[in-house]
């Protein structure tokens, strides 16, 4: 498959010309072919004017059809082979292993939310039976939940596959039956052209109109903010900047129809290392932590950017162990050369505050966009007076906070501002602060870890990719697992239709086999 | 029970001394006693930060506590017996049998929510097993929702039971596990007291925290917006204006944290005559709408303010009943004088608009603060050309618009703004224009209807009161019915903690006894 450096609008490929983007090699700062031509206020209109005309054929597919349809997806995903991993590579610096395992989790994100619509309950149907003979008799009363409608969803440059063109966002808002305009992230052009090609075809193959799927390429803001703006869209998926994610929630709350933006905006993922646990282990905490600290060169939103601890001689043992296995951690390129600048900066900022200075760091490293992890450290005192040592700084850099006693710790939790994860690092005799903390931490962050590292997220049932604000714009949900898909479904109930005018969801016979609530009790 | 006119903030009862509130009786224009005094931001502060300390202990009592106190909420209101009806009676003008009905239904709300804790499917327990053969091991992951924090509710005009102390709002943000300062409506002062009291001796009797319930009073806008503005509040639950929750959602999205806000605002309606029922029984819709349109004085959010007909003989026959019928409709006091005034305003404003004209009213009353039912026709031309007609006229005033064809009236479906509900009037012969409006009407509202009347929500599983902008601000939920508790929870993962720190939901053996989520099968 050619990357051309078009738009894909539907069935058409069009050239953009309000802006020419290129692809870079972050690893050399090379620039990568062919140009790309951004789109503008046409293409946008051009999108959602498809996505609106696509949506009612669309939604009224079959659960069945859209698994399907989710599966050719994947399979095509699949079938790109090394012409998709190579691409994402060079586009992202980041490891092929690594790029491999992202298009399993991809493929398998489509998949499971194919066999969430073959099981039915995300639909939610629920029945309550006519009550004739009641004063005042009650009417037959049948609900399900339906799509929004057309869902924006923007690349996230962490994730050129698990999280961009057909990432979870796209997976989720699919299955719920919402047309999805992609705007590719700038630093995967290429990757994202490669993914569109498949999601197109896919809608091609499956006798879907053609504007179930559009790819805008465009840059800056410009783009984004005419699409979140646009009347026919109901929904948008995020995972980027705090500053970007505030500027579409401002945009989605400005139009006249204000929309829902879920946004994945900033965390800093606090792990807590209680007493017990850092005398028994505190070394291997301090190399384990450090290991996903640079993961990823530190670039997954659940990266350990704050390590919290009371003082004390058992705090020596972590603290040399975690210097000690940064000094070997290689400088590694970083995404995008503006997400290096930003680290930069970021650690010079820290550098900067009075009462927190660098204890550890990692190789320097030879090359364009090499980030050195970095570990400071600071009191509690400090840090509680100086919300600043709270920002994000996106990439390899951590903060130990020492706390006096365990009370600081608890009045540090109660500080934090909303997380995607907090992590205990504990054993039993440790259970007492552990309950108090997570009686803090549960307001604070969508998932709550034990011994373990933050990074790592299980596309699964259970899991919460989300928290309070700023972690996200939208506590009541997540944008990874099987729940993700609530985000782009509303509630209709239908009072006293006739069989032959319900959805099939919720006729008599359960022609689609979904999970029912019958007067309050599952079927 | 006496009323005093102090506010309820947690166990004491405070005197307000910002302003000076008095109820009203509209049907005679007398002021009834006692005098109000009305809180400012010290006791906005105070409520706030009891309901704060209150949530932790009130978030971990178990579901069956709560359904406990739920229901001893519900025999208090109940055991007041005539003094809060003859009270509401005074402050609303509603008729006695209506406020007993609608009593009857905030005990009901109490207790299908107490059901709905001890059913245990609300908390959503997920598990997904852990994996540790797998490669990368999957670790052991479990889900629950849990309550967002401090609820703030505004007291309804319309329902002073049902919608406002302890209305829906109300009880469903208690079931989550959420404190809840209710703002009073000014409408009905003494009434919120009396149940205000009730509540507060419930919150004693269970031993629970005084910050679970406050009960405020204020003048105008200032307290709502201090509550809204509070950092310890979590999310807002209102019915009113459309101008009022619009304010609020701006005060919510200008906070630091920006929250949720529930408002249900602004709707009307639509009832649609397909031509086959309108020639069978046209004079029966018509009479059946009048009476429909008159009820509780026009004073509901699902009242039918529009009524769309396509031209022709049929039309004639409804018409002519509808305008019979409402002749003999008499003018009745409406809840409160600013509601009575917004009434006349808008009924001028309309006869003001070109291409409208009066077809019908009722018959003209003495006392204060009547309003006189009226009926308007337009042409969906007109109607089309002018956004002003669908302004929402609360009270009983409707506008008959008369389409040239079946295009005309699908033309004007699709122009409507978010409704809570449509309704149907059709018989077997309409089913091809039916499922042609149902598809644009979905999308458009809560509640769609079949040969019924708009007016009349029940409270029970399948019911959306909601609906996509302006008829609320949030159209992923409902103010009524089971679903509501939705609003007011968010979920949290849990990832490999030990069962003794797991919440009980969550813990292996299920002592809750909780509906479960295993690996993606009900268990």
């Amino acid at each position: 498959m050619t990357i051309t450096g078009d738009m894909l609008i539907g069935a058409q490929s069009v050239r953009g010309t309000e802006s020419l983007l290129q692809a870079i090699n972050p690893a050399t700062g090379e620039t990568l072919g062919p140009d790309f031509g951004g789109g503008g206020n046409a293409e946008v209109n051009r999108a959602c004017e498809l996505a609106e005309a696509a949506f009612d054929t669309y939604r009224a597919t079959t659960p069945q059809q859209r698994a399907a349809f989710l599966e050719s997806i994947a399979s095509g995903i699949e079938a790109l082979g090394d012409t998709l991993i190579q691409r994402a590579h060079l586009e992202s610096a980041l490891p092929i292993a690594r790029l491999q395992g992202e298009r399993g989790r991809t493929a398998n994100q489509l998949r499971l939310f194919a066999s969430i619509l073959r099981d039915g309950r995300w639909q939610n149907a629920t029945f309550d039976s006519a009550l004739p003979e009641r004063n005042p008799p009650r009417p037959d009363l049948r609900m399900q939940r339906i799509a929004v409608g057309p869902v924006v969803v923007f690349g996230a440059s962490n994730f050129p596959l698990a999280f961009s063109v057909a990432g979870g966002d796209t997976a989720s808002a699919l299955a719920a039956g919402c047309p999805v305009i992609v705007k590719a992230h700038s630093a995967h052009l290429g990757t994202s052209e490669l993914v569109g090609r498949v999601i197109r075809k896919a809608v091609a193959d499956a006798g879907l109109p053609e504007g179930v799927f559009s790819l805008l390429v465009g840059a800056g803001n410009v783009v984004g903010t005419a699409l979140v703006s646009h009347p026919a869209v109901q929904a948008v998926g995020f995972t980027g900047s705090r500053a970007g994610g505030l500027a579409l929630l401002h945009a989605a709350n400005s139009r006249p129809q204000p929309i829902p933006v879920y946004a994945e905006m900033s965390s800093i993922n606090p792990v807590f290392l209680l007493p017990s646990a850092l005398a028994a282990r505190g070394e291997d905490i301090g190399r384990q932590l450090v290991d996903s600290l640079v993961m990823g060169v530190g670039q997954f939103c659940t990266n350990p950017g704050l390590v919290i601890a009371i003082d004390g001689s058992a705090l020596d043992g972590f603290r040399q162990a975690a210097v000690k296995a940064l000094a070997d951690k290689p400088a590694a390129a970083m995404l995008t050369p503006g997400i290096h600048r930003a680290y930069e900066q970021g650690v010079a900022q820290l550098c900067a505050l009075d009462g927190i200075h660098a204890i550890g760091a990692g190789a320097a490293g030879d090359g364009p966009n090499r980030a050195r992890p970095a570990l400071f450290e600071t009191t509690a005192e400090r840090f509680l007076a100086d919300e600043r040592m709270q920002a994000e700084v996106f990439g390899p850099a951590s903060t130990l906070v020492v706390c006096r006693d365990a009370a600081e710790m608890l009045a540090l939790a109660r500080q934090l501002e909303g997380q995607l994860t907090a992590t205990l690092q504990a054993d039993d005799a440790d259970h007492a602060i552990a309950a108090d903390l997570l009686t803090v931490l549960e307001r604070k962050v969508g998932r709550v870890l034990y011994n373990g590292y933050p990074t790592g997220v299980e596309v699964s049932y259970a899991m919460v990719h989300g928290g309070p604000f700023p972690a996200t714009s939208d506590t009541r949900t997540t944008s990874v697992g099987a729940s993700a898909i609530d985000r782009f479904l509303r509630p209709v109930c239908y009072q006293n239709l006739p069989d032959a005018l319900l959805p099939l969801a919720l006729r008599d016979g359960n022609p689609l086999g979904v999970w029912q609530l019958r007067d309050g009790k599952v079927a």
